[in-house]
């Protein structure tokens, strides 16, 4: 019998209707023959509102109380789904972290799953039982206390889950229909896209794409779980098409490019004429690596005069202040002359595993962005992405010119 | 060192501030060197929210997913609370019922306590640790799942808590600062008793002096736990005198009556010209048993040709309209004339222990009362207690009459 992990997010189950129209969806699947569990967030807002008290609570916060407090939400959730399951006639139970249980290690706020026991869950499929899972959390062994995975952390609840059980699908069900070639808020002519690449997609994800959390891929990618990117909004009885995550070998055409995602939160820096010797760049990017700064692009330009040079480098915009603080403080250390910083910049990728069997895509998009007077700050490449850091105010143009270069635009 | 428990309800931790004051009574009590296990309840309206949504999730209701939904609700209070304990400097941590574990058997929705282990919170009181204890939930065993001990069920965990690691004491915090002779509302002169016995603690109890849930006081007297009313609305650094709730032997002075109290949701029934044979008791009462209906006081008076008899009984109000119906409907089996029913009758009780050893008291009161021109229906008697059924617009009237009687008025 083929098993089915499924995932709805806080939006998916705000309400008693929603978490009905969830269960419709649940249902759909068991008429179709599958063993289900099922994973739920938080009610939206609610996981809100409990941090908040924490907050009100204490200035010397605990991350096992706060664990203990935040990890109530997805209770809720789970219950209210299976009383709804068995109200239409179903058979189901909720099931705690603790219970199930999946057992993490006792990093408190961003626990790491130690391991999964299937044993239980796989007693209540073989009753005939949709296992309905709180997600987000589990449970420290030696302390016997809860845990919970961090923000977003469902995801990686029902991936893990679903490579415990040997799940032959995970499906994410969310408030989009898939993942996309870009943004459709900004290129009207992207378009969903029925697979991508385990690969492509913890590069998107880590760029700014948010269908999902970063770390839920990676689990999948390790374990081959296969994700299925879909829209809870859907009716029931008809669902959409959305997006399959994937091993590569899973993929028969393969793009050259198959999405262009953006972020905003990058602020650049500069630091002119800085002595071109031995230690330089120790001296910059160790202290910034040691206040938990995160570096991202960096390029190095020698100046006229061949004995100092100029470092340029990027940082999360959240990051910009006290990273421009930090070297200030470390002028003389250093040694620059001037320090030049931006916050309107914006990094725009190109992904896609085809690149590693094709040259040249990246200098297509050089020329392209130069004909529409688009001045490249800096540019990183890895073997399936090339990223271009550019002036905000031509996000959109940029973006849609990559787009419709890599034949990406909907027919 | 001297160990304490302290129960908290939800009005005294309904936000962050009031969750601040509880601790500052926490404090006071750990400055006084005591180890100290704190039991509270949800935040004020937050079962009731949750008991809303399973009710909106299915009409096929299950206890056991109601119960793992509605415990969520303590567990937050539990985790800000340790949360605030922290922020002040001291040691704390939250326990779940499952945690400690407390157990009980598998009826969810009302479970009855198995045991409790309180190894565990042992061996945090010799750290220094004050527990914080989610009220009103357990787990069982055999099926690793949450259950609760319904409404009101904080009071029987800190009371069983309270046996379980041999405190010296149980202090049960409330909106009011003790346990009073009567209702203030109706009788301005009623005063805070210093001292109650189990025995009439109950009586007031089950008679709508809502201070404790009976099962707590019943738990506190099987036990020996000494409970301690008092007011959560107090300056925690000046607390006021509470009533202590204690064996018999321990309280020096007794009065013989300690208490009036009065019951509203009372309804009185008469069948009149019943036939005055063997079994119609019977035929009328086990019926009545048999669809749960509770039957309180009985009188029987004969009539004036002996062959036929009046029976009179009151049930309660909320059950009154069924018992009509279901007595109309055997009319002729169980053989009356006429059926009788009233629903302004108001059921007046004096409590006392002291009743044990003098004889009379009651005899007082239906004199004083007949003196006001007050009818007495029905009476009742046991060992402690005698308990009257008059008019209900003469309850003021009674309440104050009988409270001035024996001598309760605040000098």
């Amino acid at each position: 019998m083929p098993r089915l992990v499924m995932k709805f997010g806080g939006t998916s189950v705000a309400d008693i209707p929603r978490i009905r129209n969830v269960a419709a969806h649940v249902k759909r699947e068991i008429d179709a023959g599958s063993e289900v569990a099922v994973v739920v967030s938080a009610m939206a807002g609610k996981t809100n509102e409990l941090v908040a008290w924490c907050k009100e609570a204490g200035s010397h916060f605990d991350n096992a109380e706060y664990d203990s407090v935040v990890a109530s939400g997805e209770l809720v959730t789970a219950g209210l789904l299976a009383l709804v399951l068995k109200d239409m006639g179903l058979k189901a139970r909720s099931w705690a972290g603790w219970q199930i249980p999946l057992v993490t290690d006792d990093v408190h706020g961003s626990a790491r799953i130690a391991g999964i026991d299937g044993t239980r869950l796989g007693e209540g499929f073989a009753a005939g039982e949709i296992a309905v899972v709180a997600g987000f959390q589990g449970v420290h062994k030696a302390t016997n206390r809860v845990t919970t995975l961090g923000r977003g952390g469902s995801d990686t609840s029902a991936v893990a889950l679903a490579a415990a059980i040997s799940a032959d699908r995970c499906d994410i069900y969310t408030d989009v229909d898939g993942v996309y070639t870009s943004d459709p808020r900004v290129v009207p002519k992207a378009r969903r896209l029925a697979k991508v690449a385990f690969e492509e997609m913890l590069e998107m994800a880590s760029l700014g794409a948010k269908v999902l959390q970063v770390r839920s891929v990676e689990l999948a990618m390790v374990n081959k779980v296969k994700l299925y990117v879909r829209s809870s909004f859907d009716d029931p009885a008809h669902p959409q098409l959305g997006t399959l995550i994937c091993d590569e070998e899973d993929i028969m055409e393969q793009e050259v490019v198959t999405g262009i995602a953006f972020s905003r939160d990058e602020a650049q820096i500069t630091l002119r004429d800085v002595a071109d010797k031995p230690g330089v760049a120790a001296a910059i990017f160790v202290p910034l690596a040691d206040a938990n700064i995160n570096v991202d692009m960096i390029i190095q330009v020698v100046s006229g005069d061949a004995t100092t040079t100029d470092i340029t480098f990027t940082v999360p915009a959240t990051e910009y202040e006290r990273a421009i603080k930090l070297l200030k403080q470390r002028q003389a250390k250093i040694g620059y002359a001037k320090l030049h910083g931006a916050q309107d910049v914006v990094k725009i990728s190109a992904i896609g595993v085809g690149m590693r069997s094709h040259s040249g895509v990246a200098a297509r998009a050089f020329k392209a962005l130069a004909e529409k007077g688009i001045n490249i700050r800096a540019i990183t490449t890895s073997e399936i992405k090339f990223s271009m850091l550019i002036d905000d105010a031509y996000t959109e143009l940029a973006v849609r010119t990559l787009h419709t270069l890599y034949g990406l635009d909907a027919k």
